[in-house]
C-alpha cells in the first residue's frame, strides 16, 4: 500500500475515473473523486450497487483500480494491452468480460472491458461508446434497468453493446445492395472491386468479434457465473438470441458477397464477349469495301467496269451497300 | 389496472382480437368482444381450450394481451419489434414460439408469434397467413386437430406453417430448372444473372428462417416443454422430419445453383471461343482476296497477267476460289 | 369394423397384397387371399413370422392394412403421400422405416415403406424393386436369411436395398471417367456440360437419400428398437459400414466432379489461347504480303524496281518468302 | 466337419498359409503344414502367441481358416469380397480389423485383414506388403516388438502399415512442388492438368482409407477392445498421432492443390493478355505502313510527292520510321 | 548401467546439456557438468525445481537424458526423429509436450520438446529459440515466473513460445496488405502469384502447428495433467485464449487471401477487356483511312475527284478527319 490515492490524484480528480453508487432506496449518487479509495469499503457493503467507469485510464489509475478491486495480474495485463478477443475470464475475486461496441461514425469497434463482482461493476474503455454512455446515463438517472442486481446491470450494458450492431448490419446491407446494382449495370471496374474487399474485411472483423461474444453470452446463460440468477435468465436468453441473429445475418452477407464477386466475373466475361462481337463486326464492315476498292485498283488492261461512265458511282454504291448489309446483319444478331 | 378493457374498446370491437373457446363437450364458441377481459378467468378454468388470435394489434390491444395473459416484458418487446428469429422462449407463466409461414402470392414470409400456456394459445400476426387461417377455420368448425389438448393444437398450427414451404420448394425447383435450360441454350445475359442472384437471396432467406425452426421443433420433440405429452411425440417427430426434408432440399438447390453459376461462366467462355473462331475465319476470308487484288494492283511494267484478255475474270475467279476454299475449311472445323 | 375384408375384396384377390407365413418348423406358406383378414390373429400367434407385401395398394387396401396392423394415422398418411425422407418412426404398436432401392434400368429410386412389429413385417412399394423381390423369393423358398427372427428378416431386406447402390456407384464412376477423358481431350462443348449437371443432380439425389438411411442404420445399431437382439448387432454394423462406404464414395465423386468442372474451364481457356495465337499468326501472315503489294502499287514516277524485267517475280518471291518465314516462325513457337 | 484338413491339403502344403508360434520362453517356431489343423488347439493353450498369415488364400484355405478360428460368417464374407473400408468389427469370438498399406512401387494400396483373439493374430493379404513382411521377419527372428502380448503384436503390425504412408507423402509433396514450379513458369498445358487430376485422385484415395483408419486407432486407444492393456496405451496413442499427422498433411496438400489449380487459371489468363497485346501491336505495326502505301497508290493527278526524285525512298523511309516508332512504343509498354 | 556418465563425457562438458536448479530459498544455481548424473537424485529431492535444457543433443547425450529421467522409449524415439506434431503425451513417469516457436529471422519454426515431471522440466531444441532462451535467462536470474512450481514454469515457457507468433501475424498482415495494393493497382504478374502461393504455404504451416497446440493448451486447462493446480488455471486459460486469437487471425488471413486471389482474376479479366477495346479502336482507326486511300487508288476512267486540283489534300483531310472522329469517339467511351 505504498502510494495512497491522495498521492496519485491531485485536487482536481482526473475525469478518467467516475463512480456511481445506487443505494438500497434506489437513490443514485455520483461519488466525489476524493472518496475513490473508499471503493473497497463500499463494495463490501451489503445492498449497494457500484458502477465505476474508467475512460482511457493511465498507469496510475490502472494501479488504483487494481488495488481497490484486487484485480488479478492477468486481467490487469489485458487492460494494459487491449486488443483482446471477447471472452469471459473467471478469477477468484472477480469476473472479466471483454466485449465490443460498434460505432456508427467511424467504421471502427470500441473495446470494452467489464469487471463484475458481487454488488459492483467496473467498465474500462478507450474510445467513444455512445450506447454504453446511454446506459450509464439511465442508471445515473435512477431508472430501472431490467432489475436491481448486478446481473441485471451487466445485462443492460451487454444488451446496449449488441444493439449497436443492428445499424451496422443495415449499413452493410445497403452497401451490398448498391454494389450488386452497380455490377448488374455492368460496372466491373476497380472501385467496385475495392468495395468488395472493404466489405469482406468488415464482415470478417465483425464475425471475429461477434462469434466469441456469442460464446460469452452462452456461458452467462448456462449460469457458469454466480451473478445471473434464475429470473434474469430470459434476459440473457434474449441477448444470446440477438447475437445469433446478427451472426446469421453476417453469414447471409458473406454468401451474398461471394455470389456478387462471382457475378462480377461473369459481367466482365459478358462485356468481353460484347467487345469481341463489335471488333468482328467492325473488321467485316471495313474490310469488304476495302476489298472492293482493291479490286477496282487492279491494273488489268481489260476491266470493262473501269470504262463505264457510272463505274465509279457504282463501285461506291456497292461499298455502301456492303456496309449497309453488314450493319443490318450484325445489328440483327445484336453484335453492334 | 388503470385502463380497463371498456376504455380501450368502443362498442364495435376491433377485429384485431378474436377468441375461440372449445368447451369440454367439444362445442366451439366465438367469444363476444365485450367478454375479452374475462380471458384471464377463462384460461384458469379446467377443461377449456382457448385460442385468441391477434391480427395487426395496435398498442392498446397489445396492452390488453399483456395484462390478460401476463406476458413477460421481453415477449411484449418482441411482439412490438417483430422481425424475430424463429425461437422458443420459456418464461415462467407462458412459452413463446416465433415461426414463419411462406405465402404463395408475394414471395414474402409471414411472421407468427405464438404464446402457449396450459389450456390456451395466443397467435399474433401482421400479414396474411392463409394456412394458419385454415387451421383456425377447422378449429372453429369443431373438427378434431390430431387431439384435444393445447399440445395438439400447437402441432396443428406449426404443421400448417411448415406445409406452406412445400409449394415454395416446387416454385424454386421450377425456377432453377428453367434457369438451367436457358443457360444450357447459351443464354448467359444479364437477366439470367439477375435471376441467379434473386434465387440465391430467396434460398438464404428460407434457410435463415427454417434452420432455427428445426431447432424449435427439436426442442419441442425433446419435450423441454411440459405441453407435449407422450402420445403427441410422433406428431412432433413428423414436424421435425418435414423441416429436415425442406432443409435438405434447400441444400440441394443451393448446390445446384452454384453449379449453374459455374456452368454460366463456362457457357460465356465457350461463346467467346466461338466468336473468336468466327473473327479469325472472317479475317482470313477477307484478307486473302484483298491480297490478290493488291498483287494485281502493283505497277510493274512486266506483269503478263495484266495483258491477258481473261486476266481480270481469272483474278476474280482466284478470289472467289480463295473465299470458297476458306469457307469450306472453316466450316469443316466448325469455326463458321 | 364397418366394412369387412369380404366386402372390400372380390373372389379373385387383388395381387397387390400377398402374405408369406413361416411356421415354427421352418415351412413357409403363402396365405390365400380370403384369409387376409386373419392377419391380426396370425401376428398375435407366438413363433410365427409373417411378411405381408403390398405393391401399389389402392385406398381400400391401405384401409385393410391400417385395420389389420393397427397402423398409426401419421404412418398411413406417409404411405398415402409417399416421397418421404428415409427415417425410422417409432409408434406404440409398430415401427416404420422408409428406405430406397436403386434401380439399374431407370436411373430412378424405388421408395420402400417397412412396418415392423413382433413377429411380422409389412412392406409397401410402388415401383419395381428387384432386390427386395429377390429376398422375398429366398424367404418364400424357406431359405435362411441370417437368422429366423424379424430382426434378421429386416436386416436381409435393408441389406438388399443397400446392395442396389454398388452397381449405381460403378455406373457413376464410369460416367465421371469418360467425362474426364472427353474434357482432357479438349471437348468442352455443351454436351459435356449437360453431363456434368446430370451427374451432379444424381449425386445430390443419392446423397439426400443415403445420408438419412445411414442415420436409420445407426439408430437400429444402437438398438433403440427392441427388434434387434445382441446376436444380430454385427449384421447391422455391417449394414452401417456399407452405407458409410457408399457415402464416402459419393463424396469422392463430388470432389472429382468439381475438379473436372474446374478443369473444363481451364481447357476452354487454353483453347481460347490457341485460337488467339492462330489469329495473330494469320494476321501477320497475310498483312506482310499485302504491305509488299501495297508498296509496289504506289504511283511514284521513280521506282526502279517497277522497270526491272524480273521485278514482278521478285516481288512475288518476297511475298512468298515473307509467308514462309512467318509460317516457320509461328510453327516453331507452336502458334500454328 | 465334412472335409478334413487332410482332404483339402496335399503332401506339399500350399504356401498361402504359414503359422509362427512363439513359446513362453521366447523361442519362435514355424509350424509345419501338416499341423495346421492343430491351430484350434494351439490358440487354446495358455502363454503361446500364434501368428497365422494367409497370402491370396483360395476358397479351401478360407474354409480352413473359418473352421480353425471359428470366424463369423460376415467376417468370412468380407475376406471373400475384399475392397472393405478400414474398420474394427467386434464379434463374439474374435475382432477383425481392416487396414491398408501403401506400396512404393505401384501407386496402389494393399488391403490387410487382421483377426485378433486372445493369444493369436491372423493376417490375410492379397498383394505385396513389404512393411508387414518386415514385421513378420522380425517376429520370426524372435526379436521383441514393443512387448510380448497380442496387443503389442497388433501395434507392431499397424505401426508398420501406417509408416508406409510417410514416403508416400514425400512423393506427393515432390509432385505438387514440381507442378507448382511448372505452372509458375507458364506451363499451363494439358499434361499439367492431367497431373492435377491424378494428384487429386490420389489424395482422395488416401484420405478415404486413412480417415477410417484413424477412427480404428481411436477405438483401440479408448480400449473398447480387451486386447489393449494399460501399458500398451502410449503405443496406440503414438499410432493415433501418426495417423492424425498424415491426415493433416493430406489436408495441406489438398489446399495447396486447389490453390495451384486456381493459379493455373490465372497463368492462362495472363498468357491470353500477353497474346492479345502482341496481336494489337502487330496490327498497328503492319497497318500503318500499309496505309502509307495506300496513300501513295492513290491516282490523283496532282500529287507532288509522286514526281519528287526521292519520293519513293522517302515513302519507304516513312514506313520504316513508322515501324520503328511503333516497335519502340510497344516494347516500352511491354506489349512486344 | 554399462556406460557411466564419466565414460560418455570428457573433462570439458558438452555445452549441449545445461541444468538450472532453484532451491527452496529462491536461489538459482547452474549445475556443474560433472554433476549431471546426479540429476536423478536431485529431482527426487522435495522443494527443488530443476530445468535441464538440451540443445542439439547427440546420441550419447540423449542416452544420458533417457537414463537420468527414465524417459519412455516412444518419447526417446520422438526426440530422435523430430518433426512431431504438437501434442501432449502422458507416460507413467513423465509427460511430454511438443511445441513450436516462430523465429523472426528465418521464416521457419523451431521445434521444442518439453518433458515435465514433479519438480523438473527438460527442454530439448535443435534450432535457435530466442523466446525460450529469454525465459531461461529470467529463470536463471531468479526472477519470478507467474509462480514457483513446475506448472508455472511450464506456463512461462509455453507463453513465450506462443508470444512468438504475434510478430509473425503482423508480418503476414503486412504482406497481404501490400499484395492487395499491388493487385488493385493492376499488377497481376507472376511475382504477385508467387507471393500468393508463398503466403498460402505459410498460413497452412502455421495452422498445422497452432491448431494442435490449442488442443494441448485445452488439455492442460482441463487439468488432465496433475501439474496444473487450481491457482494456475487462469494462466492456462490465458494461454488458450492467445492461441484461439492467433488461429482466428489465421482464418481471417486465409479468407482475405482467397478474396485477393479472386480479385486477381478479375483484374486480369478487366485488363483483357481494356486491351481488346484498344485493339478494336486501333483497327477502326487505321482501316478507315486505308479504305479511303483504296477508293482513290481505283482505276476508273471517270473519277472527277482525281482531276480536282485540291483532290489530294482533300483526300488526306478526309483521312485525318476520320482519324480525329474515331479517336474522339473511342476516347469518349473510354476505349483509348
Amino acid at each position: 500500500m505504498g502510494t495512497t490515492l491522495a498521492d496519485a490524484m491531485p485536487d482536481h480528480p482526473p475525469p478518467a475515473l467516475t463512480a456511481l453508487v445506487r443505494h438500497p432506496d434506489g437513490a443514485v449518487e455520483e461519488l466525489s473523486a476524493t472518496k475513490l479509495d473508499d471503493i473497497d469499503r463500499l463494495i463490501a457493503t451489503e445492498g449497494i450497487l457500484v458502477w465505476v467507469s474508467a475512460v482511457k485510464p493511465d498507469e496510475g489509475e490502472i494501479e488504483i483500480l487494481r488495488r481497490e478491486f484486487e484485480l488479478h495480474p492477468l486481467a490487469v495485463e489485458d487492460v494494459r494491452k487491449q486488443g483482446q478477443r471477447p471472452k469471459l475470464d473467471a478469477y477468484a475475486a472477480q469476473h472479466m468480460i471483454v466485449a465490443y461496441e460498434a460505432i456508427e461514425a467511424e467504421d471502427e469497434l470500441s473495446e470494452i472491458h467489464l469487471f463484475i463482482g458481487p454488488g459492483w461493476l467496473l467498465s474500462v474503455t478507450w474510445s467513444p461508446t455512445p450506447m454504453l454512455d446511454d446506459v450509464r446515463g439511465r442508471f445515473a438517472g435512477g431508472r430501472d434497468l431490467a432489475g436491481s442486481g448486478v446481473g441485471e446491470l451487466l445485462y443492460a450494458v451487454l444488451d446496449a453493446a449488441i444493439d449497436s450492431y443492428f445499424p451496422e448490419l443495415d449499413r452493410l446491407s445497403d452497401r451490398i445492395d448498391r454494389l450488386e446494382d452497380r455490377i448488374l449495370e455492368g460496372d466491373a471496374d476497380r472501385d467496385s472491386l475495392r468495395e468488395v474487399l472493404a466489405i469482406k474485411r468488415r464482415l470478417l472483423t465483425l464475425r471475429r468479434v461477434l462469434a466469441p461474444m456469442r460464446d460469452v453470452a452462452n456461458q452467462l446463460l448456462r449460469r457458469d457465473l454466480d451473478i445471473v440468477d434464475l429470473a434474469t435468465v430470459p434476459y440473457y436468453q434474449d441477448l444470446y438470441d440477438h447475437l445469433v441473429r446478427v451472426l446469421d445475418q453476417l453469414d447471409v452477407y458473406r454468401d451474398l458477397l461471394a455470389t456478387v464477386l462471382d457475378a462480377r466475373l461473369t459481367v466482365a466475361s459478358n462485356s468481353l464477349n460484347a467487345i469481341m462481337k463489335r471488333l468482328t463486326a467492325f473488321t467485316v464492315l471495313l474490310m469488304v469495301p476495302t476489298l472492293i476498292a482493291g479490286i477496282y485498283g487492279m491494273n488489268f488492261d481489260l476491266m470493262p467496269e473501269l470504262r463505264w461512265p457510272f463505274g465509279y458511282p457504282l463501285a461506291l454504291g456497292m461499298m455502301a451497300l456492303a456496309v449497309v448489309v453488314a450493319v443490318t446483319f450484325f445489328r440483327r444478331r445484336g453484335w453492334l
